[in-house]
């Protein structure tokens, strides 16, 4: 992660993410496509729904964290090539663990996501590569936990 | 789920989602928005990266699973009101666990979802409501597990 190697990861290490804005355009836009519930969809319906109002599909919350997270990724690679280094590059998630949607994501909302080290090992099915862990966190605009996820991924090592 | 109250529901009950067709267009669509990572996006950059060649992101495959679950309830909600009886209401999710991209999901694959009731239990805080847990799983058209999660989703009672 931010074009860091396997060796130069440590937990505890924290990465601010930046943050998504939920427009009401980009939630009926995602809810229509992959999560086309009433309370994700119409004013209406939602006011009779579980939150009373019209909320984001958590999927879509969860693939706001990527966003940021590809965004922040790049920005760290840009200026480690403008000071002469080539990054580390992303490697693959074989998943993740804990995912939690705390409080709905409504309109207007920004979140805010942040990602903590929380840990690395190496894999013995790969020489080059180890895992990192990380948890993962997003903020609304008053600073409340909303939601969270326990991620894994794929880092590679410094070659030798 | 399906519309079923929780005193419906056993551990055991298995639900066929349907599946979704991964085209290149929708791969790009979805990777664009929210996973610009070159190997979501460039057929170059991927013969090069983690999996030799385009693949959707980790969070398309999830948000295709849950299209497919809300098409499978909608279904099921049509078919319990054409018999006269009003379908219980899809509940939010407080989250879940161990999220497996276990193969990449590539151009062309189609990836048939289906979710296994696990056990469900009472909620202390929320008399009216209790919580089903379920494996989600995504096969590939070779019938090979890519994608699964240990889902959790609120669920009423029957109203007394």
């Amino acid at each position: 992660m931010m074009g860091l190697y396997l060796e130069e990861i440590e937990a505890g290490f924290t990465a601010d993410l930046g943050s998504y804005h939920f427009t009401r355009e980009a939630i009926l836009a995602f809810a229509r496509k992959y999560d086309p519930q009433p309370f994700h969809l119409d004013d209406e319906a939602a006011a009779a729904g579980p939150f009373g109002r019209l909320s984001a599909s958590g999927w879509h919350t969860a693939s706001a964290w990527m966003k940021c997270y590809v965004a922040t990724n790049q920005a760290a690679w840009d200026k480690m090539r403008a000071a002469g280094r080539e990054p580390a590059p992303l490697g693959p998630s074989p998943g993740f663990n804990n995912l939690r949607w705390l409080k709905p994501v409504c309109p207007g909302d920004t979140i805010h996501y942040r990602s903590t080290v929380t840990g690395k090992r190496e894999l013995n099915s790969r020489p080059h590569w180890g895992l990192v862990f990380a948890l993962n966190e997003g903020y609304d605009q008053n600073g409340v936990l909303t939601f969270s996820f326990e991620g894994k991924a794929l880092t590679p090592k410094r070659p030798q």
